[in-house]
């Protein structure tokens, strides 16, 4: 990159961490699980959120904001299920960054438990944006190829969760689960590592169960 | 954006749009038709380029630029089939930008037919970068959903050429192939579209021929 954009990158990333210090700091307080979820085009955040939002119905309270480039299909999806969402279109920005989220955080009910921001699919540039989360996923899709990780390491670095998605296409595909795992743990160590299907329903009940943990966990202040 | 961010972003984009003009006049004259592979991570652009190259060999001669984050692992893959690739690690940024190829061209050989210029894996960013080609393909794999079109419309607006990939696992898939199809047309009325399976080879005599034409119709001066 030439000076200038680094100068111009550098300013734009010290704002948006101290926007997102104040979010988490509010968050936080209030009890509520912020959780930025990242991965590739259609990896399937969307559906992990519908299956959650079945799940959860009558136990916990969640929300949902929504980040595309264009379009409000995803909150629309997430609303069907009686879940509140606010989408955030970037019209191209290839990520969202903490003051979108801040704009949204008045409107945010304050006896949620759990606040899931879906970041702009992309593996790449969401990783630089803190947005004021207290657990960050990357979501890798079976059919992306388990070479993933080590090709678009800041996503897999900057997470906690590695939720690998779409467990049931596997025995359609040249996917070693192996693989993936392995090189995930090479990147982070410190992974927590799930395999899903929320089609099937696969793997969610050790996900449900994570989150309701890590809730518990920032309520008596462990986070 | 911010004022400052967007002021950056034109001094770049015009700058990028200078040097992509003399690689297409370069790469035209001699008659070497560039290709520029869009997608989502993991939608198959080097599977197709394995594909291709198993094709033209003892045909026709083509040569790969690779751009990834990290790793030299597609230009191997490509090397393995025999074909020249160079690999372009960005170290972080999100796209290719037209300097890039710029500082391999001189090592590209001057008698070659097609050269593939595959870029990061990223459905947002890369669409803002002209690299010089003559045309721009746009891969959208199945398993990604049939709402993507107009969910990331400047890759789809800016490439004349619709790739649907990996059509083999759709029996498995919640994917509406017609709906894909409708979409992408109506962003762009203009594509051409193939739908390929890479792995069993479906749809790839079509895409064969495409790319031959356009390479005849490059060379006799109708581009």
């Amino acid at each position: 990159m030439e000076k200038k954009e680094v100068l111009v990158l550098k300013d734009i990333l010290g704002t948006n961490k101290k926007i997102a210090a104040e979010i988490r700091e509010i968050l936080q307080t209030k009890g509520i699980l912020a959780i930025n979820l990242m991965s590739s085009p259609g990896s399937g955040k969307t559906t992990l959120l519908e299956s959650l939002a079945e799940r959860f119905q009558g136990r916990f309270r969640m929300a949902v904001i929504e980040g595309d480039i264009e379009t409000e299909r995803d909150a629309e999806r997430i609303r069907a299920k009686g879940i509140p969402a606010w989408q955030i279109t970037t019209g191209g920005a290839c990520h969202l960054e903490a003051k979108m989220v801040g704009k949204i955080l008045a409107e945010v009910p304050a006896d949620l438990d759990f606040l899931f921001i879906e970041n702009v699919g992309n593996l790449v540039c969401p990783a630089s944006y803190d947005l004021g989360e207290s657990l960050r996923f990357v979501l890798l899709s079976s059919p992306e190829g388990d070479d993933k990780p080590k090709k678009y390491p800041a996503a897999f670095l900057s997470s906690q969760v590695l939720v690998l998605t779409k467990s049931d296409l596997i025995p359609h595909l040249p996917f070693d689960i192996g693989r993936a795992r392995k090189e995930a743990l090479e990147i982070n160590p410190h992974f927590e590592i799930f395999e899903i299907s929320a089609l099937t329903g696969q793997g969610m009940d050790a996900l449900e169960a994570f989150l309701v943990f890590a809730l518990e966990r920032l309520r008596s202040g462990y986070a």
